[in-house]
């Protein structure tokens, strides 16, 4: 056997199951492959993927005017031929101004950007979070992600402080949940979801399996919802948000709420757990304000159905992030980030100190980029670097 | 403090340090708006970003070929006025041929494709791969990830099988690998590079790290090599590659090969681990079959520079893969399993079995999308479930 083998890998990624893409979805494309070959031998003649949401595979056409934009983004140039685009291929005003005003705000598509996203888009969330819940929405508590999948990943990975850390999961869900707190080494408590009603979410069914798990030692510190559900397509009642949210509150859980289907409803009507919570603040003015809410969306699913695009976002509410950022600061600065933050404020040229590279002991570093247009920031940095020596040394 | 501070974070993520996007980086941003806000009161004018290698920001431009392909994938209905695009937007016919290429094998842009990345592009990676090292590379052992930074994160999940997993990590070292390495409380076992050496990398330091941290009860089964190096610029020499293979293989080593910025060699030439493994294979025969070697490349550095676009893959060599298959498929399959793939290989319906969601001891369900066009599949899946219910009830 090699020296990574099936029995020493990280047991936590070999205990994850991620059924949708599981054996079956293998199976399938092979059966697919056979088919294109010209076998003839199989008792059917075409592959249903009926495993997995995938809307633009199965002939659903993109929204002409996403596509639009996210051709010029991708070649600019063709701006520089307003005329071509409107009269020889039928590019609309909208889709050119829409395309102007994103490269303004994102630079290159092929740039690295903000690792929380760029701010124009999240002001752009931030307004259509507005219209929908009424409420004001603040572009600084919004997280950009690829896909609400990669959303999930980071907010499990900063909730699992260790393997007794619970999270209330419904069951049936979509496997991302009991899959990342497998690898993460951390609890899943489920409740289940009442068949007999339609799938409906049931706080007493909550309500039990937090009791036991907490009775059995585990920290339950979350609960997600998905809503509408998936796999069940059940939608939950304003009642039952403001249910879920009240408990949330009183057991002082964190709420994730995974709306990446909000537009896809079939019986009732989306209430956004944002929404019902600000609705319960201003109704009940203190008693809520401790309530911490994470809620994500998507461009894959509903009329967009943009999967392959990957783009999501989270919106929090409630978290404590400013102290966390204070405490950090308290931790205080290695000699050479203290002097490139000063090299900072001194010249703008941004670069990074050894100590994030590593370095040995007793000596240190700065590591800069010769990416910058121009030579005229260097001697910035070299007229600095005297200052600060005959100052510090 | 709320449910979630500072203090009951999951500490392996509070521990992790990503320099070129921390607190230096925050504050140029800040620094930047406050220029744009007119403010004179700064000793400069303008940030320099010297902190991230981001070609694209910095005013490199994009190499046109990739970004008018991109547009036509974006926008397939642009094929459909090919005398526009040629005669009024100037696309090469070279471009329009590759875009028809990429829609016919990956469908739509905005489709899921399968895991591992769609096979057509493996295709081309391989036979990069074999005009690069001269030696056959195999598709199917090719897997696209977004960008190098998902493959790395990818396989150190697999290798961090508790915290005594040990991975031999150069120092100075991108920040990736000991971030990563502390997010899955894995161990990190650092080797110095030799700066008095431009940064050579020295046997004798890696050999002294992994003899030191294996007396001290590390479980060390890998080494990174970054080379062409980052942040230091060095690139092996042939014999270092040798003599890092060698030592691998002697001491069962996964070998971890960064080879993102294989076009960006300063002093010497590129010589990947992939190549000299090959070599070696052929002059010593059976002596180095053993070697597992997973190598990473990716878009986002070179000429290309399209970080951005987060696009990258790795490609394993001497792995284990299919014993790991054989081992998992026979742990045997529970019933929705059984039902779900009888019913793929009777119809060509792809289903997600309902224990792959959860669902309450005693129940079995399976969960469809109902996307696929039409509806006569659905009726495979009724006179499937007769027959099958007719033999096994």
């Amino acid at each position: 056997m090699g020296r990574l083998n099936i029995n020493n890998i990280n047991p936590h990624v070999r205990a994850a199951e991620y059924a949708v893409r599981g054996e079956l979805a293998v199976k399938s494309e092979e059966l697919r492959a056979q088919l294109n070959r010209g076998d003839t031998g199989l008792p059917f003649d075409q592959v249903i993927s009926a495993n997995i949401g995938n809307p633009q595979q199965l002939d659903q056409k993109p929204i002409t005017f996403f596509r639009q934009v996210l051709s010029l983004l991708e070649n600019p140039q063709l701006l520089e031929k307003e005329d071509v685009l409107i009269n020889g291929l039928g590019y609309k005003t909208d889709v050119i101004e829409r395309a102007k005003f994103l490269l303004k705000h994102c630079g290159s598509v092929g740039a690295y950007s903000a690792s929380s996203g760029v701010y124009a888009i999240k002001e752009s969330i931030a307004k259509f979070l507005e219209r929908r819940d009424g409420f004001p929405a603040d572009p600084s508590k919004i997280y950009l992600s690829a896909g609400a999948s990669s959303g999930v990943n980071t907010l499990l990975h900063i909730l699992a402080e260790s393997p007794k850390s619970g999270v209330l999961v419904p069951i049936p869900q979509y496997p991302l949940y009991t899959a990342t707190l497998a690898v993460l080494n951390a609890t899943c408590v489920p409740y289940y979801l009442d068949e007999s009603k339609a799938w409906g979410t049931d706080l007493e069914a909550i309500r039990s399996s937090y009791e036991k798990a907490k009775a059995e030692g585990v920290d339950v510190r979350c609960i997600v919802i998905i809503n509408p559900g998936n796999p069940t397509g059940a939608s939950l009642s304003e009642a039952d948000v403001r249910a879920v949210i009240d408990f949330a509150s009183k057991e002082q859980l964190v709420i994730m709420a995974d709306e990446v289907y909000q537009t896809n409803v079939f019986i009732g009507q989306f209430h956004s757990f944002k929404g019902v919570l600000r609705k319960m603040q201003q109704e009940n003015p203190g008693k809520y304000d401790g309530v911490e809410l994470a809620s994500l969306h998507s461009v894959s699913k509903g009329m967009v159905g943009e999967c392959g695009h990957r783009g999501g976002y989270f919106e929090l509410v409630g978290f404590d992030a400013e102290k966390a950022k204070d405490a950090a600061a308290a931790e205080g600065r290695k000699p050479d980030e203290f002097y490139c933050m000063r090299l900072l404020e001194a010249t703008g040229v941004c670069v990074v100190p050894g100590s994030g590279f590593g370095q040995k002991e007793g000596t240190l570093h700065f590591r800069t980029t010769f990416l910058a247009p121009g030579t005229e920031w260097v001697s910035r940095i070299t007229k600095f670097h005297q200052e600060f020596m005959d100052k510090y040394r």
